[in-house]
């Protein structure tokens, strides 16, 4: 018996993942949360702005969550459900599911190793704070 | 005094209705779980195939328990709620209740004893998928 | 940037660990359920026997996660708090925490991968179950 | 009317503080994890280090809760409550109250700022890598 391998989301990474959202969050001159999940849902690392919203804590955990436990980024949400109305007054109930931007799988080598979840600006803010967060990935060659 | 008898859904039969789920899952090239709850609400048997989402473990619990629960397909849920806006703005927010496709009572000799919840895929899919679970009880006579 | 690497837990794998705990309480003449979950905490396969306690569902299931949330096996809590009143008094409360036999984390390769929680019989037996359970990977040369 | 002032615990600080008390667990060779939260409870800055146990997770965000909730090392609560037997059975369940240690007030010009707290090694130890992050204000004049 061979098991497959997959890849492990260190803190030092995370910590990286959010410094560099974080400086992304400054050049908007906006103050977020920013959560880091490994590939079990768990958090890895968090931060909150100086003066970023109270509510955002909670909101930023959960897109991160969300982006690990299913997969995609959080802004795909809503485009997936709103046709139809069983899911878009439904499932939207389900604890710690986020269905607006802000939260982005992480991937490394084609395979989600974590996500990030950030909250406190717009949403659209959100995930290009996100976005710059994975984007240490870029130019990697696995 | 003589008491009603009601029949037992096993922990055999709950395996055998989450193998032949999982066997229509895999013909459809998805990857879902799948729950079994007795006629109490209470966990039988579950299974998450590899790759499955975990956001769906929950909803697959969610589905099982709300079938048995209330007795109907959760995909008939939004029908009956839709146009009372109380309740399609308030029973939503029920703990564990589901109001999309994917989950079904299983039902043996014209009574419930349990309930199958599926999530993963398509709302649709995951309700073809669970139906492929409770047709072994097909063609039984009791 | 290289990550460093984990072994996934299949389903399959989750499968057979229980098949082969199940075998064990067949053989002990006990009913018990049977949880495993992954490397992150989150349910894979789950069986109860049928006329095992549902009392002993969440108890299958938090040994489980115990076992992978601190890599213990769970009949070990106990002599680790037991002089510390402060622990022995406090830690128990912690959510999903078990400090009683029967959950046991899932190695492979010098890694954990997993826990398995048995709940149902005594404790010394559930774990009986629980070692039957991962013997499964015993003779493997990774 | 002139109201009272009070300080704010930054991000920028509580990161300082994280930093330090990480420092310090790797000097004694313990993987754990670290939460820092401001003089409302609510979280700023959290790091899990690679491999520390997820149990700790939970347990590292209520140190740092029960210390700001209550203005006590979280290591003192046992002695606090130990001669009033309702006290020992009693308040323990308090959700987010931890009673060992490992969670400590972060004070400043003689107010209570924060807390912090450390999960994931011994407690001893715990309460150490804690200590270490608040030294950061020793020395300081206010």
């Amino acid at each position: 018996m061979k098991l497959e391998q997959k890849y492990v989301l260190t803190s030092e990474i995370a910590r990286e993942i959010v410094n560099k959202a974080e400086e992304r969050a400054k050049e908007l001159g906006v103050k977020v949360c920013i959560a880091v999940v490994d590939d079990g849902g768990n958090l890895v690392e968090f931060r909150r702005m100086t003066g970023a919203p109270i509510l955002s804590i909670e909101i930023a955990l959960n897109k991160a969550f969300t982006s690990i436990a299913f997969g995609l980024p959080t802004g795909q949400w809503y485009d997936l459900i709103k046709d139809e109305p069983a899911l878009l007054y439904g499932i939207v109930h389900t604890p710690r599911l986020v269905i607006f931007a802000g939260g982005l799988p992480i991937k490394y080598g084609g395979k989600i190793i974590g996500g990030i979840g950030v909250s406190g600006a717009t949403s659209q803010q959100d995930e290009e704070i996100a976005k710059a967060g994975i984007s240490i990935f870029e130019n990697q060659k696995v």
